[in-house]
């Protein structure tokens, strides 16, 4: 049997398909008081998704590197989590997002490579009023400086509006 | 551009390509003692690993439902982890995966699915000691009853001895 089906929880697809269509940004921050989420590995674990190379979107924007294709992984602190599952965000609350290179054995099987970037969104009500409460990072490989400035942390917000009544936020957190 | 190697660390695709050997067993457990790993989800993620339906070993080994082709997550308790940090497990320390069903939408990214399996690995050097001190279980999509009788967990068992130097755990923590 070939599991392959066509409908996919729509926010999920989304979530990855968004930060895929995000141009890499061209300037340095010039918000810094988004911060690397570290510790993110220990916090709990929300979903994956998998976009490859071929996927579509980079047919209408020619992925420019780093190419947002790979394995993501998406994890939520406590007040994430808590908002996850209340639909309000306290500030402090922070999702993150890594992705992977996606390697290809020989024997067909895919698993994890690199961590290419790590991605952030962080409630705070106040200080990101205009993004709707949330402050946006992007952290490229090996580096904890927030590559998004303020135009570009708009652009996201911009994608994250769709979710407005889910508290602009695309992932999700399926008990199982 | 695309990203593809051929070269995968091994032993997370051995982990996930071993289970997919494993035919499903026929018989009920007679050792009930290795529990569903309640909780699981709130664990230390590891990794994922993709073991797609047309997984060559298929072609050996026809498919039978459930196959065990999607995408596998593996976590560890706190037992577990500090295992994987120093090589030596405690007795409690367990070992979860979770087999999703992997889903391709029209855009062609990848989701999770459903559960389809848990299995685990529960530490008990005296309990488990004819399987190198490790307990095996497998339980079926809604399921908490373990399906593996001692046959099928000493057939876990077989296939994790080629990693005796490493407490018998073919998974791993990468630190990132």
């Amino acid at each position: 049997m070939r599991t392959r089906t066509i409908v996919l929880a729509g926010f999920v697809t989304v979530a990855a398909a968004a930060l895929a269509l995000v141009p890499p940004p061209s300037v340095r921050a010039d918000n810094a008081t988004v911060a690397f989420p570290d510790g993110y590995r220990n916090w709990t674990f929300l979903h994956s998704s998998l976009v490859p190379g071929a996927f579509g979107a980079f047919s209408k924007m020619p992925c420019v590197k780093p190419c947002t294709n790979g394995i993501f992984h998406f994890y939520a602190n406590e007040l994430a989590m808590k908002g996850l599952r209340s639909g309000a965000y306290e500030d402090g609350a922070i999702i993150a997002e890594e992705m992977l290179e996606f390697k290809i054995g020989e024997n067909g099987t895919g698993g994890e490579g690199r961590r290419v970037l790590a991605a952030v969104m962080v409630k705070d009500a106040g200080r990101y009023a205009s993004t709707g409460g949330w402050g946006f990072g992007n952290f490229d490989e090996g580096s904890k400086t927030n590559t998004l400035d303020a135009k570009a942390q708009q652009a996201c917000f911009q994608c994250h509006v769709a979710r407005k009544d889910n508290g602009y936020v695309f992932t999700r957190y399926v008990e199982r």
